[in-house]
């Protein structure tokens, strides 16, 4: 037989970058490539007691069929909670559960564009969302990221020169690969510029609750007086990322359309663990639970960056986080990035070139991704020791 | 703000249908509407033992990222149970674990269809399935179901004529709705048709684990030595469909692609389900469970049977059922169907209209169906008596 697959799914190849990217789950690999959250960061032992309490008093609830819109306690729960403690969600608003946040990327696009349509997003951003836009045959246009956040002339420009833009893609915190969290005032210009093209605002924001330095900067949908943003939120990164849970924030007419297709792609999130979620916000306190989280990925990101002070500095320059789970390292223009990323696998290291964010991987770009989250301390000495070694070479 | 919405979210409309149903959920109400499995099928104590030693001896599995395909031992082990019991699955086909089986017809679209391509699919059908290929925007063609299956000489017919068919669907053991199941005859006829044509099959079989009469007819994917077939299983009907776990076995390119898709659409699923699912079948006796559950729904069907047999006979006609959750249940052609079914939920008795299923919603119906799994004895008595009323009305 001979395959023919449709045309929105045979542009998504597996690129050079990919095939790096397999290497990383070689035994005796180091990996600084992932995105995982610290596994001392999970509440193991809530999850459990929940868990036993839930299948002991009421199993029928967790294991039978559930509504497409969520369970309903954990959408009244985390509506009053993004209102109270983020000032987000307004009378016009609606929330969905979803099977994680990235499924919330897959029904707004699913739900707001046709083939052929435009999506503005940061260049680099979240490979992730990247290509769920583009599963959709969309046409990607990436949008420059200063120091704090996306450019908003070249945004401005974009906006009057592109035709048919659905919606602006933006991680405002922490951002993904960069780390760069947009500053108040383009957050309020962004959404100007959203309200006067008439466009929706798409913003992810999976890493806001873990600003472990800094002052918190409040989220865009908290200024929308007018219905044109859709929030995504996550319980992946504050609980567990295996259980597959988030949400949308958005108006009810989007979130009505997002349920239609929810309906039809998996009928409803796991609801054993929409209960948990639900069960671990009303019993234990999530607000020293977050603290809790800050605190080790404070102490992981400083060893990181230490790290790369000793063994990388000077050649390699990175903006110092605040927040997220990644550091965004920069080697001098001369050096092939792509070869020191082979080069730093081969000497069992694994790092995500920058191309892999890039609207056009094939773009030149100088930069690597280094995540602190999900290596021991011991991984993050040893490897950075080897990375040292290999930067001395250039 | 002026919300558009993508042409193929726009076409799927809350119909006159969906409004009636929305009543099924009011107090008071018995439902035959249902498609939920009965509660006392779930093997609730066995989940409890599960979760718990898994959150004791090893939480961090069931609570990180995990990868696209699936929990690994979990697809090994579906791999070798299906080529054992079911001769599904060969050297060139891979199996990939899904958010349930819905995800299975969702990603196969996506896959496989442009929009404006055609599929194939027995009319009435599962209503879920038809709205998952709409929301790509392909045209349905829908093929009539004799009492033993697809009406094959307008499958060929339809096969000649349309134009760019991707791929044929069928559920071909206790349809949903209609309860037919699919000869061998006629197995092997959509099999050499779909080769002839070089068409897809989509085989869908939520409900051939729970026949409960009569011979078990084998699947069409293990007649598959061309790698045609792509086969959707489910976890839902025989574990629990609030867990969301699901499968695909079709050839290693075709789940390359449903890979691709699942990946940007939700990263993975649950894992801790998953994990149980494993479990599940690994430390228990999975065909004596089957044996149980083949047992309640033997029994509740009976009992629907026979009470449609005294209160609704001779009016009503219905083709007894062998297994699967459902009756189709046909009223005499003079009769309003969808009036009956109003009047019904003003009885507070909840049916599905026919029209529900079909391809063409407005065309003319004189089915409706009726589903004993959900409702206990009690309510299946005391809904017939409530129909049984309105019958004699007719």
């Amino acid at each position: 037989m001979n395959y023919i697959f449709s045309d929105k799914i045979s542009k998504l190849q597996p690129s050079a970058i990919r095939e790096i990217l397999k290497f990383t789950a070689m035994p005796g690999i180091i990996s600084f490539a992932a995105g995982n959250p610290a596994p001392e960061a999970f509440p193991s032992r809530e999850v459990g007691e929940i868990s036993a309490r839930i299948l002991e008093e009421r199993s029928i609830d967790a294991l039978q069929y559930s509504i497409t819109e969520g369970y309903t306690p954990l959408r009244a729960r985390m509506k009053e909670y993004m209102k109270k403690s983020h000032a987000v969600g307004r009378e016009f608003d609606e929330l969905i559960i979803t099977s994680g946040a990235q499924q919330v990327m897959d029904l707004t696009t699913k739900a707001l564009c046709n083939e052929g349509d435009t999506i503005l997003c940061e260049s680099p951003s979240f490979i992730g969302s990247l290509n769920s836009f583009r599963s959709y045959n969309v046409k990607l246009e990436g949008i420059p990221v200063d120091s704090d956040g996306m450019n908003m002339e070249a945004l401005e420009q974009a906006l009057k020169t592109e035709k048919n833009v659905r919606f602006i893609y933006t991680i405002p915190n922490f951002q993904n690969p960069s780390g760069v969290t947009m500053s108040l005032e383009k957050r309020k210009a962004l959404y100007a510029l959203a309200k006067q093209y008439q466009v929706m605002i798409l913003e992810d924001n999976p890493y806001g609750d873990i600003r472990f330095k800094g002052e918190h900067i409040e989220a865009i949908k908290s200024m929308d007086e007018d219905g044109i943003v859709v929030y995504a939120g996550s319980f992946s990164k504050v609980l567990s990322p295996g259980l597959r849970v988030g949400y949308a924030i958005a108006p009810r007419e989007v979130i009505a359309k997002l349920t239609v297709c929810k309906q039809v792609s998996d009928v409803h999130t796991n609801i054993f663990a929409q209960i948990i979620a639900d069960e671990f916000m009303e019993h234990y306190d999530f607000e020293s639970h977050l603290k809790r989280i800050r605190e080790i990925y404070l102490k992981k990101s400083t060893l990181m960056m230490q790290l790369i002070d000793r063994h990388l500095a000077p050649k390699i320059t990175y903006q110092p986080v605040e927040g997220g789970l990644f550091i965004w390292c920069k080697l001098p223009e001369a050096v092939n990035m792509m070869e020191f990323c082979k080069n730093a696998v081969q000497n069992k290291v694994a790092l995500v070139p920058g191309n892999a964010f890039l609207i056009d991987e094939s773009e030149k770009c100088s930069y690597f991704r280094v995540n602190f989250s999900t290596p021991t301390d011991d991984q993050m000495i040893q490897g950075m020791e080897i990375l040292g070694g290999l930067v001395k070479q250039l």
